[in-house]
């Protein structure tokens, strides 16, 4: 049994609003013979603000690779330990009892990685066992709770803490004039999380089933271009369509747990782009509310990479859950082009745990109402 | 049940031995300070050869971190599916038969991770699970083992492929000139390995128990600093030293095992320098020659990186294994400064197999000799 609990968010305070993002696209590129397409396609991601680690001024400089990622670092050590503080606590861990740590991160890039300082400087035993996860971008998300899972199937009580930290900013290339990167540096916003995924008890994602796809022949579709400047992210026209492919994996993935990916209770799916949630609604038979948490976290934050189904799954937190026993799937999808999908039931730890049932009666019951009810009659 | 089966190891052509090595340093460093340390510390490593994956003229120059990395990826390509082919066919597996690749590597950066190149061109299913690893470094080869070992421990019969490619001749950085990197540019060698972890069956090292350790405040002893010209490897003059933390770790870990890791059959440990593992032997009470295929490791290819303890168990199957039930220990080491731990058993399939048993009698025995013996006696 591993459950994942509520995640802790945190976002940076400098904002860039859509009609900034329009406004600077429209200065900085006034010549460029695509500035409509570019427009247009800025217009319809449906990203309304997005956050960022420096002020924007400072995003637009490139200042080399070099500054770049020390930026990513020194911002990395002083905001992880905010959200790993308040994903323990949601979880109701303590550093101590954290098995292993799983970083993602695709927009910086430290040895030894975050999972070293982490233990080092946030009270984790130094057996804690570090999984850094570099090199799989937004689908990072989905494989970081995917082997989570894994090592909770293994080790049954054990317990893992999950880190996103993705500062997309830090990787825009003001050189970068295809349409894409015109379109991508109007799309991706700056975003942390954290979540820990509990052996034993939790309210959250009782993680059932997970399972990887990868769409052949797509690996430049989404890819990143290593340079003496830093990451540059390659974004192909086709990544849009790429629901065709992957919510058949999604249904392939659900079938051998005889559920059906189309009648589900819960959606918390990376929301990539506008068209990756309209799609998914289409091939898979869904009202496009099914993705209102995908949506919002697009709307609101723009595409956090990694960060996307953590977001998502705080609002379906936010808005009291799901009811005990609810089904859902959470899907990240990135380069590769991969997703990385889970099959979970919605758990109340309170409902699990007979004691805790218990406890909840007394609350909600007369004392004098419990006489004779059950064992706890024998004490009256 | 994971067994570690045989490694494939590959090292590229050109050659550089010690002497090239020294006379190189006089040259290239005549006017340095402390040319006579670093002459010595070289001498000391014990390092005769080294395989560079460009001619030596080549590796010393610097073209810039873009074509350093294209170098990476095209290497990595070329080289990659002749190990992984080997690796399976030692495991007697089909690519088909794999479940999850794990990749590592931290002398290069792709974004999708080779393991996406891999499951598509070498034969892969589309839901194998990827799992690449940039930030682990030297302890990456003992981390893909445990993380596969966890992966067979969550679904029984899995099978797992690893791949550990490292170049580091292209992290050569010529215009970092502490004794450090001296040292480091006369130690490091070229190397890829592959090994299936086999979920049921196979020969090598059963794998039965894994932990990891994490030395405090030492993160800055082996450290990448990542700059415009690549990753600028930092080893400090404490690393050395660093078995006085990591020998209990393993006594410690080895113990809820009710295993002696002062009295096992073997060892198969990361060959960083010399005094780890003449360190080792003192801390363990162990005689030098019971860590012969680390050194020999050392001795013929210098320190491989990720690469090292594959090559390092190579050795063990070329020396015709362990008898069946040896235990044994795999450790590797790196920034963190971590150790990944691996204890296990040597496990000959032939002795696990009741019908391989059989057929190694028939082979052992004369025909006639068998006949009334077992079931095979109603078919003669």
């Amino acid at each position: 049994m591993a459950t994942l609990c509520r995640p802790a968010i945190a976002v940076p305070d400098h904002v860039i609003t859509r009609e900034e993002t329009l406004e600077l696209a429209r200065t900085l590129h006034a010549d460029h013979p695509q500035l409509g397409l570019a427009l247009r396609l800025i217009g319809n991601t449906g990203v309304r603000t997005r956050r960022l680690v420096r002020p924007i001024e400072e995003t637009l400089q490139h200042p080399g690779f070099t500054a770049r990622n020390a930026v990513y670092e020194a911002e990395a050590k002083a905001r992880v330990p905010e959200v790993v503080r308040r994903a323990l606590d949601h979880g109701q861990l303590a550093p101590t009892d954290i098995d292993m740590i799983i970083y993602v991160s695709c927009t910086g890039f430290m040895m030894p990685s975050m999972t070293a300082w982490i233990i080092n400087n946030l009270g984790f035993r130094p057996e804690t066992r570090q999984l850094p996860i570099a090199q799989l971008g937004c689908a990072a998300g989905g494989a970081a709770i995917n082997r989570a899972h894994d090592f909770c199937v293994a080790y049954p009580g054990a317990n893992v803490l999950i880190v996103a930290c993705e500062f997309c900013s830090l990787c825009y290339q003001p050189t970068d004039l295809a349409v894409g990167n015109l379109l991508s540096n109007g799309l991706f916003g700056d975003a942390l999380a954290a979540a820990v995924v509990r052996g034993d008890g939790g309210t959250g994602v009782r993680l059932e089933r997970n399972g990887s796809h990868l769409v052949p022949g797509t690996e430049d579709w989404i890819s990143y271009a290593v340079r003496d400047t830093g990451f540059h992210f390659l974004l192909d026209k086709r990544v849009p369509g790429t629901m065709a492919m992957l919510a058949p994996a999604m249904r392939d993935m659900a079938a051998p747990h005889d559920w059906d990916v189309s009648n589900l209770d819960f959606y918390v799916v990376h929301a990539g782009g506008p068209r990756i949630l309209d799609d998914l609604s289409h091939y898979l038979d869904l009202p496009p509310e099914m993705f209102r948490y995908s949506r919002a976290t697009l709307t609101e934050r723009g595409n956090i990479a990694s960060a996307v189904i953590f977001d998502a799954l705080e609002r379906l937190f936010v808005e009291g859950g799901a009811e005990h026993g609810a089904r859902g799937v959470i899907a990240g999808f990135g380069p590769g082009i991969t997703a990385e999908i889970t099959l979970g039931t919605w758990t109340d730890a309170g409902r699990e745990d007979p004691r805790e049932a218990a406890r909840e009666l007394e609350l909600a019951v007369p004392a004098a109402a419990l006489q004779g009810v059950g064992s706890g009659a024998a004490d009256s």
